[in-house]
């Protein structure tokens, strides 16, 4: 299976790049990345993107800037670092991608408990999640050719130790079942699912 | 209590505006509104609104334009209609607004249940309703001086029977219904509740 890791260079994007390249080929994709890069807050740098990696048969995103930070400092502005990252990116790369990706393809998208579990400093990832969430299953019942769509959904990840003390009481994610969680999305049958691993 | 209803002229506006109006000081507003105008795609404009009404108690937004129509149009440039309008235009209403309102004061904002409920038509409407719901958690917890955030969604309303046909099997909310949740998030204690009527 030809699988595309939209931002592969990060810490997610990374483990899931090796576990999947024993037995898969994979596109490593991100914003510097050495062959093919993309700006996935631009719908032209994504067109550009698909057109160089041709036909695909499964898209990860792991890629997903938000505003983090105090409250106060969350205004219109600010709250676009969500809205044309996390969110639009990664619409976007649903919206042109159906039209390179390979009958019965799938695209996985990131999101995170915050939707519904909101953190203090978080709320523009709140939004953000919740509309890929929203989409994930608008978009479900839309697209065509057998194409499936889904999200993972961690809370914070075993990885990432800095995120700990934002997030009290919450069981980090190990990155196994991270990948466990992708690996449903890719690999099995359901579409339309907000998927926790 | 004065009441400000952003989306007055609307159906579900005059509908409310109406039902409060006998007991509470009601500030009708809408893009074309006799005395003050807001464009909500505009935060120059919902400041600019804000400073006309002075200080008030609480805010319902019932206006959330999205792109209702075939998937095959909708892309980078359609999908905006939803973020700009019911997304960032009510996030942006409280983002300004909590400037504004008075200490316990309250923001009741617009989703539905397209957010968990998808229809063919409106994947832009699930991903609006559902941001718009991620940021009424977030926003619960960093508010300050009491101020309370809740979202009412509704399904169709009883009295728009020209979407029932995009709504199978749903049935529709009475105008009663949907007033009795924004009452319950206006005159109620809760706050970061998705209401659903």
């Amino acid at each position: 299976m030809k699988i595309v890791i939209v931002g592969a260079s990060g810490t997610m994007g990374t483990y899931l790049s090796n576990a999947f390249a024993k037995e898969h080929e994979i596109v490593r994709i991100d914003r510097k990345s050495p062959e093919i890069q993309v700006d996935i807050t631009s719908p032209a740098s994504i067109e550009n993107m698909y057109k160089q990696i041709g036909a695909f048969d499964a898209l990860i995103c792991t890629a997903g800037p938000t505003y983090v930070g105090p409250w106060k400092n969350l205004h219109a502005d600010t709250f676009r670092i969500g809205v044309e990252g996390k969110m639009m990116g990664q619409i976007n790369l649903v919206l042109i991608g159906q039209n390179y990706i390979n009958p019965k393809g799938s695209f996985t998208l990131i999101t995170g408990a915050l939707a519904h579990e909101p953190q203090k400093n978080f709320a523009n990832a709140s939004a953000a999640n919740a509309a890929v969430e929203g989409f994930v299953r608008g978009a479900a019942i839309e697209l065509e050719h057998g194409i499936r769509i889904n999200a993972v959904s961690p809370t914070v990840i075993e990885a990432s130790p800095q995120y700990f003390p934002f997030f009290p009481g919450e069981i980090p994610v190990t990155m196994k079942q991270l990948e466990f969680g992708f690996r449903k999305s890719v690999f099995g049958a359901s579409t339309g699912q907000i998927i926790k691993p």
